[in-house]
C-alpha cells in the first residue's frame, strides 16, 4: 500500500500544474470577459492554448485506451486523476487538454464500439479537438435512470433508421460546433430490459431535429455546454450509423460511466480545493465584530470539515481509479458507485460553506462559490439520482454478504 | 391558547384565497410568458389585477399602522400572516395586493419617520401602488451585518447632503419604475456605534448615481426585483430628504426588520406548500422500477419531514406575528430572530427535496423547485447571515437565564 | 389565535411550578442517593410527597376523562401539557402527581373499556396511586409496529383464557409493586388484520409467567421502570379479565397513544429546558483557551439552535393537545404523528449538544445529559420507529391532497 | 500509488483473521456469560488464548518500535492497521494479542522515555501481558484538552515527588490487576505552557490514592476497563519514578496520541464492519408490512451510506498509518487530526442506523449496536472534543495556505 504517486504520475501532474498555472489560470479573467460579451462560441485564444498543450504532450490524457495511431498521451486512470483535479479548478480548463465531457466519454464509446469507418469519420475529429459531440439519452416525462423507461423509437426502414421521440439534457448538443449526437433509443420494444436499446450516430444537421429550447439549471443558462431539449420527427440516418450491434445500447450506456465518473469527480475535487483556498483567504482577511472571521469557532469548523470531506473524497476517487485500472469496470463497480454519491456530498457541503463565508458576495458570480453550489446540487441528480445509487450499492453489499456467508451468531450474545 | 384564526382573520384569508385562485394563479402562465419575452417591466394585466384587488379591499394589508386617510385595509400582523402565505405561492402575487417587498418595509419607515411633506411626496405614491422604491444599506467589501462596518459617507454641505460610496443588493433599485432609494450612510463617524448613521431619501435620477451592474444570484438575473450595485459620487440631495433625525439611521434600520421578516417568512411558507403539493402529485404519478415513487420509503420520509418542518415553521411565525401585535418589536425580538433562521432551514430542506423528487426537471425552470432552492439559500444570508442570528439568540438566552437566575444545583446529582 | 395560556391553565401551571420548585426539585439529591443505595423500590418520602400533591389538587391531572367520582382534578390535554413539561424536568417527578407512564395510559384504557367491576378492582387502585401496572404488547423477534406480526396467543378454554407467548419492553411490569399487565394477544388468527387481537388483564402473580430478564437500554438498567422480558406458558386468567370485546385489541392499542404521546413529548420538552439551562450556565462559567466557552461561535450556535428546535417542538405539541381536546383522536391524528417524530428529533439534537458541552462529564451521570442522550434515542424507536410514522404521515398527506384536489398546472410554467 | 496491502501485511492480516475466526470469535458467548456472572477480572480462558496468540507470533504487534530483545513481532503502523480492524470486531479481542489500550500507548511512552531500570521494572511486565497500567491526565472541573488547565501538583520533596490533586477517566486504573499509573501533573507552574508538566510512575498501591468512584458512561459501567476518579493526597513516589525530564510532560502526552489514535480508529472500523454485516443480515430476513425490510428504500440508503462512510474512513486511517510510518508524528499531524473527527463521525452514523434497524432490540445488549452507539458518542469527546480538533485543523490549513501563498485573484472574475 502506497499513497504516493508513481514518479511518472507525479511528473505528469507537475507538468499539468505548471501549464495550468502559467497558461490557463492567467487567462481566466479574459475568458470570463469574453463569455460575458458573447452569446455563443469560444474565445479565440482557446485554440492557441490547445495547440500549446498538445505540443507539450498534454493532450487526450483521459483516454486510457488511446491507440498508438491516435494523437495524445496515453495515461492510466490513476495517472490522469490528479491532472483532472487540476483542470477542475476552472470550468473551461479541461477542454484545453481535450479532456472535457461529454466528448471524452463519447470518444471512449467510439473507440470501443465504432467501426473503422466510424472512427475515421466521427472519432478522429474529436481526438483532434476540432469538433464536438453530445450524448442523447435522458428524456423528459420519464425516470430515465431506469433505462426501461426510455421511449424514443429507432425504427429500421430499408437502409435507414428512423428516429422519433424527445430528448433533453443532451448537454453540448446545441452548441453551434456540435457535429453529432450519440442517441440511445428503442429498436426492439419486445426484447428483454437490457437488449431493447441501440445507439445511433445522428449528425446535428439531419432534417427533423428540432431544438425545442436550451434548459436553464437553477436559473442559469450554460453557454459553453448548453442543455438542449430536442424533438426528433422522422429523423433518418443511414444504417451504417448504428454503433455496435442492435440491442447493444444498454451495455454501451453502462460502460460509458466508469472512467467519466472518475474524471467528473476529480474535477469536482479540484473545484473544492479552490473553494477551500478562497475560504481560507477570506477567513484570514475579513473582519466582523472586531475579529478576523477565521478566529471564530464556526468558521474553523467549516474549514476543518471541508478538509476532512475533501480528503476522504479524493482518497476514494483515487482508489476507484486504481481499481478501474487493475480490475476493470466490473471489478470497480462498487467504488464507482460510491464516488458518485460521496463526491456529490462533499462538494455540496463545501460549496454551501463557501457561499456562506462569502455572504451576499457568495451568491453572486464574483466568486466560484455560487456556480459550485448549483453544480454540486446537479451532481446529486445527473448520472442517476442518489436514490438509484443507494439501491445499487445495497444490492452489491447484499450480494457480497451472501457470498462471504459469515457466521454472525457469536456477535449476538443472547441471540 | 387557541390555534384557530379569529373570524375576521379567517374571512380575510378566505377572500384572499378566492382572489388568488380565481384571478392570480390562472394568470401565472401569461405572466411567465410575458416575462420570458420582455427584458424589463410588468405585464399589462398586472395593473388591472391590482385595481380589482384594491376594489375588493385587498390592498395594503401588510401595514398594521395604516392610517385612516391612507388607502387600503388595516390588518394586524397576525391577520395578514395567512394572506402573506397565500401570496407567497407565486413570486409576483404580493404586488397585486401592494404587499410586496421592499416597498412595504419602506412604507413602514416613511409612516414612522417621515414628515408630512415626505409622506405626501414619497409615501403616498407607494401606497397607491404607482411607483417603487429600494433600500440601500448593504455594501460590497464589508460585513454589513455589523452596521459599524458601513462606509458610505453622507456629508452636510449647506442645504444639501452629499453622498459618496458604494451600495449593492439595493434590491429593486434599478428597475425602471423605481423612483427613490432610502439610503443609509455615515453622517458622524465619531459618534457611538448606534448613532453614527442616517437615512436619506435619494431620487434615482439624481446626478452622480452610477448603476455599476445588476447582480446575478446563483447565476440567475432577477428581472422583477433586480439586485443592483451602485456607485455614489458626490450625489447631492436637499437636507429635507433626511429621514428622522441625524444619527437615527441605525434605529430606523433595526425597526425595519420586524414585520417585514414575518411577511417574508410567511411567503416562504406559501412557496413550500406549493412544493409539497407538487411533490405529492409527483409521488402519486411518477413510476420508477415498476412502482409509484410514493410507495418508496425514502419519498415517504421526504414528504413526512417536509410537513413536520413546515408545520413547525408556520406555528413559529404565527406566534411571532401574534407577539409582535401584542408586545411590539422589542417584546417579540426573540421570536423574530428565531423565525429568520428557522424558516430558512425548513425552506432549504423542503426545496432540496422538491428538486430531488423532480430529478433533472427539478433543476430547470419547469417547476418552482429550482428557484425555491436558490431563494432558500439566499434566506440564510440576507438580513444577516445565520451566524449573526445565532450570536444574537445566544445573547437573548444568556440574558434571560441570568434574569431567571434559577438554582440548578439539584439537577446535578454529585455536583 | 392566541398563544397565551387561559387563566385557568396558567393558574394550574403556576401551582405545579411552585410545588415542583418547593417540594420536588429539592428532594432530587435525596432521591438519587436513595436509588444509588437500593436495588428496587421507592424512597420513603415519595409517598409523603404524593399525599401532599393530592391534598393540593395536583393529582391525576393527565386524565381528561376523569370521572366526578374519581380522585383528582380533571384537566384538558391543553391544560395539562404545561404541567407535564414541568414534571418532565426530573424523571421521577410525574409520579408525585400520579401522572406517570405507563399507569396513565393504562388508566385511560380501563376508563374507556373496563366494566364497572374491572374499574373497581383494577382502575381504582391506580387512581389512588397505591399500585402499578404495565402494558405488554411488543414481542421479541417480530416487528411489533406492524400489529399483524404479534404472535402471542390467547385461547378460550371454558371460563378462562390461556396465554402462550413472549413479550418484552412491558415497562414497569417487573417492578415488585406492579399488580397487573394489560396484555395484547391474538384471539382469532383468522380474523381481519384489525380484529384478531384482544386485551386481557393478567395479574403479575398468575402461575406460568416467567420473568426471563430485565433488559438494559444502552447498557443502562432502569430500576424505577424496568423493561422486562416475559414468557407466558399456559397462563390462565378468568374470562371476566377480557377488556372490551374479543377482537377489540387493535382499536384499544391505537386509542392508547394519543394523550400519552402528548404527555411524553411535553416531559421531553421539560428535560430539554433543563439541558438548555445547564448549557447556558456552563457556557457562562467554563473557560477554554482563555475565554468563556459562551464566547465561541459554535457554542452560541448550539444554544441558538436548541432554542429554535425546542420552541418549534413545544408549539407543535401544544397545538396537538389543543386539537385533541377539540377534534378528538381522529381529528388530531396528523398532529399526533408529527409530534412523535418532531420531538424525538429536537430532543436528540439538544441532548447531543448538552453532552458535548459538558465533555467527559457529559458522558457520566453527573449531569442529566447522558441519560437524556440515550432516552432521546429510544424515543425514535418506542411507540413505532420513525420509519412507520413517516409512512403514516405520507398517507395522511396523500389523502389530504387527494381530497383538496388542487389544480396545480398553473404552477408548472411549461408543463 | 497502490491500494493493495504488501504481501507481508496481507499475510499478517490473514493469520490474524484466521486466529480471530477460529479462536476468539467462538469464545465470545463464553466471554459474555463469564462477564455477566462476575464483577471483576477476566475469564480464565483469556490467558490460554494469549499464550496461543503469542506462540503464533501474534503478539505486541502494535509497537512499531519493538526492540529485538522484547517479546513479539514488530510491525509498521500500516501493517498493524488491518489487524487492529479485525481485533476491533469484539471489545475484548485486542487484549488477546496484547494490543489493547491503554497499555499499548503506555508501553510506547516507556519505550521512548524510560530508563533501563524503568523499562525492566514497569515496561517488561506489560510486554509480557502479565499486568496492566493506566494514564492519569484528565481532571474533573477543568477543560483538560487545554493542557494549561491541568491542576494536579507534583512537588519535589527530597528524594520523592509528592502528588496532590484529582484525576478522572484514568481508564483501567481501578481494575484490580492494574499495577501503576502514568500520572501527568504540574511540576513548575511558572514555566511556559508546554514546559510546566511532568509524568511520574505511580504504583496503584501507593498510600494516599483514594478511588472516589468508577464513572459510568451513558449509564453503563465498564467492568473490563473501568473509568475511575481518583483523589491524590500527599502521594509520595521516589524521584526515580520520574519519566523523562522534569517539564517534559506536555511533549510526552502529545507523542502518545499518534499511533494510539490509529489503533483506536481501526478498531472502530472493525466494529462498524460487524454492524454493517448485522444490518445486512437483518435487512434480508426481517419483514415488515409484508416485505423484507431490505426492499425498502430507506434501509437501502442506510446500508449504502454506511458503506460509503466506512470506506472513506478506512482509507483515511490507512493513509494516516502510512504517513506516520514514512514521515513520523509531525509529518502526519494533519492526517492524525483528521481521522480523530472523521472516524468518530462515521462510527456515530453507522451505529445510529444499526440501532434503528434493530428497533427495540437495538437498544438492548442483545446486539453490539447499543454499545457501539454510546462508544461512538464518546469518541467525539475523548482525546480532545471535536471542537479542539477543528481548531487545530484550521490552523494547519491556514499555515499550509500561507506557505503555499497561491495567487487566487484570477479565480475571482471581478475581484
Amino acid at each position: 500500500m502506497d499513497f504516493d504517486l508513481s514518479p511518472a504520475a507525479r511528473d505528469l501532474r507537475d507538468r499539468a500544474e505548471r501549464f495550468f498555472t502559467s497558461h490557463i489560470l492567467p487567462r481566466n479573467p479574459d475568458y470570463q470577459a469574453w463569455m460575458a460579451a458573447h452569446d455563443v462560441g469560444n474565445p479565440p485564444f482557446l485554440a492557441e492554448l490547445k495547440a500549446k498543450a498538445r505540443a507539450e504532450g498534454l493532450w487526450n490524457l483521459a483516454l486510457p485506451k488511446l491507440g498508438a495511431d491516435e494523437p495524445g498521451t496515453r495515461c492510466t486512470n490513476l495517472e490522469f486523476a490528479p491532472v483532472a483535479e487540476i483542470l477542475g479548478r476552472l470550468p473551461w480548463a479541461s477542454s484545453v487538454f481535450n479532456c472535457h465531457a461529454p466528448d471524452v466519454p463519447n470518444m471512449e464509446i467510439l473507440q470501443a464500439h465504432g467501426t473503422a469507418e466510424q472512427k475515421r469519420r466521427w472519432l478522429r475529429p474529436l481526438l483532434e479537438g476540432t469538433t464536438h459531440s453530445a450524448f442523447a439519452m435522458t428524456e423528459p416525462d420519464v425516470a430515465s435512470s431506469d433505462a426501461s423507461n426510455i421511449a424514443t423509437r429507432i425504427t429500421r426502414d430499408g437502409d435507414h433508421y428512423v428516429i422519433n421521440g424527445r430528448k433533453w439534457f443532451a448537454s453540448s448538443g446545441s452548441r453551434p460546433d456540435c457535429e453529432f449526437l450519440l442517441l440511445m433509443g428503442v429498436t426492439d420494444p419486445d426484447a428483454s430490459r437490457t437488449r431493447r436499446h441501440s445507439v445511433v450516430i445522428v449528425p446535428t444537421d439531419t432534417p427533423g431535429i428540432t431544438l425545442v429550447r436550451n434548459l436553464p439549471t437553477f436559473g442559469h443558462m450554460d453557454r459553453v455546454s448548453p442543455h438542449p431539449e430536442f424533438r426528433f420527427d422522422n429523423v433518418r440516418v443511414p444504417v451504417e450509423n448504428l454503433l455496435g450491434a442492435e440491442g447493444a445500447g444498454f451495455a454501451i450506456g453502462q460502460g460509458r460511466l466508469g472512467p467519466a465518473r472518475i474524471h467528473h469527480c476529480m474535477r469536482a475535487i479540484g473545484t473544492c480545493e479552490v473553494l477551500i483556498a478562497l475560504m481560507l483567504q477570506r477567513a484570514g482577511r475579513r473582519e466582523s465584530f472586531g475579529r478576523k472571521i477565521g478566529d471564530y469557532a464556526n468558521i474553523q469548523e467549516w474549514i476543518a470539515l471541508s478538509r476532512l470531506e475533501l480528503e476522504q473524497a479524493r482518497l476514494m476517487v483515487l482508489k476507484a481509479a486504481w481499481a478501474l485500472d487493475r480490475y476493470g469496470n466490473k471489478g470497480a463497480r462498487k467504488e464507482i458507485s460510491l464516488i458518485k454519491i460521496g463526491v456529490a456530498r462533499a462538494y455540496s457541503y463545501i460549496a454551501d460553506r463557501a457561499v456562506q463565508i462569502f455572504g451576499a458576495m457568495g451568491s453572486t458570480d464574483d466568486t466560484p462559490a455560487a456556480a459550485a453550489y448549483t453544480n454540486a446540487r446537479l451532481l446529486r441528480i445527473y448520472d442517476g439520482p442518489d436514490e438509484v445509487h443507494h439501491r445499487t450499492l445495497y444490492r452489491f453489499e447484499a450480494e457480497d454478504a451472501e457470498q462471504a456467508n459469515r457466521d454472525l451468531r457469536a456477535y449476538l450474545p443472547s441471540g
